[in-house]
């Protein structure tokens, strides 16, 4: 298949990070988690309508620090080689980021307030969706080999 | 922000689906939830190394049935105005689907076996991220308006 497709900005994340050796291994990892804004566009502030209510929204955003993907790494927190596609990791061929996060309200019509994002200041929002725990809450999943190597909640 | 970004396809989905009408509302509608195929592309194949042991995945895919965003529109299951945000409608600024699924291993090398896919056959796969009960499951989110439109889980 040689397709290939255009994303596009939508908003931007403001967080406490201005650098990724600065940011955090996931949102979660800070305690307390900072306050973390989205700004949207004015041109797609319409389509925000009903969002109030949703405890949790999951962010889509382009990881625009990555240079190049690598399929398989050693974590610096491991020492195996892994797959890319069993990581996490910001360097995969479409980079693409996603954080589950609590919503805390708009704090204007075009701002979000939230929680748990571990990206750099400044990092491109391509989508928001609400977060459904009918579809999207798996509490008992089996983590493999990150198992040993979990963040421990703190909320 | 007059920015573009690329993404290409890595995969392809394997459904029961051939258009968007037979689509389920979501993929843990149809009971019992039908096997689904995830073939990688296989220059992306290393990128799968260390994948096995996770129960769920994430899967981002891109939704090329969709002709044009609509940043506000009225479901037909609800009757009210919603913002596309505030929904999964696949009508979306940067149409990029997401799926939590069951990950029931790998058929072959280039190919996995998964559950609770719900789009159409021949949908193009962006990336797989491993599920992380630690960031990813809030069983306890809320729903807002969509909380009396909630699925039923059957697993």
């Amino acid at each position: 298949m040689d397709a290939a497709w255009t994303v596009r900005p939508m908003g931007v994340l403001a967080t406490p990070w201005r650098t990724l050796d600065e940011c955090p291994r996931n949102g979660r990892q800070p305690d307390p988690a900072p306050l973390c804004r989205v700004r949207v566009f004015r041109q797609f502030v319409p389509g925000l309508k009903s969002l109030e209510g949703f405890s949790h929204l999951i962010l889509l955003y382009w990881l625009d620090q990555v240079r190049e993907p690598k399929l398989t790494f050693v974590p610096p927190f491991d020492g195996e080689e892994r797959g890319v596609f069993a990581t996490r990791s910001p360097a995969r061929p479409n980079p693409i980021g996603l954080s589950v996060v609590r919503f805390e309200g708009l704090e204007a019509l075009d701002m979000l307030r939230v929680r748990y994002l571990d990206c750099v200041d400044g990092t491109p929002l391509l989508d928001i969706k609400p977060y459904l725990r009918t579809t999207d809450a798996e509490p008992d999943a089996t983590m493999a080999w990150l198992e040993r190597h979990a963040t421990r909640r703190c909320d």
